[in-house]
């Protein structure tokens, strides 16, 4: 048999299975190969035939990945060798997710890629928890940063953002909270609701809300357990909790 | 039987029936009811099931739509009559959709409700024609602008956001072209790449990209096709179609 080969890079979502696509089920079920993300469900993988190979891309925690030229290699070696490679990436693949290099890369090898976008955390996240990022009134803008630049510092727009009436969704910060935190704290904006989550939409999914300034703090707990989204903005507000937050503790969290 | 209220917030996602996810089918097969907005593909209708009222409460272009406190009315007297409403919105109910405020008012009344996220034109529309709204060396943040505020006028973020190095993503400002185009003029950025983008994921999709101070003239056939996704930045030269743009009539669109 002819071998057809082609990439789709596939946005697994934020977690919950169920919050793929149809497309992507259909994707999947098309698929001869699979390489997969540390952030895409592998009960996804379910949705593949017995028969492709499901294979690892990501990073452990605490260890390097494989380096992207790797992965980029690896898409091509499959896809001329087995046909449809399915590039099953956390999130959407647009998002932060160098999906853009993966499927330039395949186009200038001649292959035939294309994407089908997943449900990003950057919106999901704080909508699983009650904050819509925007709202008549609250928020006409939401500005989406990442906390890991190329060059490992924080992303010099976030001084800017801060600066602007936006809702501010940052991924990829967890490690950087602290340092978020002071710079809303230089700016004078210390008592800037916040959010932090982590595992949205699985069942493991935890948060902690409460001012800037004090977020690092409150969110300490949960850096380890997962990848995060961090939500700052008056949008905090909408939180259910936030409400009983204020009421328990207003001395402290009068914010 | 007794009734058990309870209303869903879905969101339909871009247009392409496919890009629901899962969870939006699982939604939509146990509604008893479905209100639908203008811009959720009937398509999706077709997955609740036979009995199921399906009731339009969205704008049809030109004219005036349902009041948001009658969809909110609406909204309970049938989850109170008939059990699961399904409210199914275009793209994701949290991105400029009002869907907070519909969850609120059925938790005001003491009706279960939840949400359910849709993939967001903000990032699809993007993203389905090549362009990805990050890139190392390219754009470190995303800025999602509403074109319509609650007053009807640009939203004043996006003079801040002109200023920065964000992607700009505006969606409902087709009709605010011209306007935005003249203020990245005023701030001396009139070359700056742009994308103009319209039914994105189906089939009558369309597009033009050129430099922001001449989007407003190219896009003016793409205003009464439908509901538009800008993008602009230096992302935007990702798009398949920006170096054929740049060698064919390299003196005009030397951005």
């Amino acid at each position: 048999m002819k071998i057809t080969p082609r990439i789709t890079l596939l946005g697994a979502g934020p977690g919950d299975p169920d919050l793929l696509t149809v497309k992507g089920v259909k994707v999947l079920q098309s698929a001869n190969v699979v390489l997969y993300d540390a952030l895409a469900n592998t009960c996804l993988l379910d949705y593949a035939p017995a028969h492709a190979l499901k294979i690892f891309v990501g990073k452990r925690a605490g260890k390097d990945g494989i380096a992207q030229s790797e992965i980029h290699k690896q898409m091509v070696h499959y896809a001329c060798t087995y046909g449809h490679v399915v590039r099953l990436k956390g999130g959407d693949p647009f998002v932060f997710g160098r999906g853009h290099e993966e499927l330039a890369y395949a186009r200038e090898q001649g292959i035939q890629a294309s994407v089908v976008p997943g449900i990003s955390s950057a919106i999901a996240s704080p909508e699983l928890q009650g904050i819509p990022l925007t709202g008549r009134g609250l928020s006409e803008s939401f500005w989406v940063l990442t906390g890991t630049t190329q060059s490992e510092q924080l992303s010099e727009d976030l001084s800017l953002a801060i600066q602007s009436t936006a809702t501010i969704v940052i991924l990829m910060g967890m490690n950087k909270l602290s340092e978020i935190s002071k710079l809303y704290t230089l700016y004078g904006k210390p008592h800037i609701p916040a959010m932090v989550t982590v595992n949205s939409s699985l069942p493991n999914e935890a948060f902690v809300i409460g001012c800037i300034h004090e977020i690092a703090e409150k969110a300490q707990a949960l850096i380890a357990q997962g990848p995060g989204t961090i939500v700052i903005g008056e949008v905090v507000r909408q939180h259910p909790a936030w409400a009983l937050l204020q009421s328990c503790e207003s001395w402290k969290y009068a914010c």
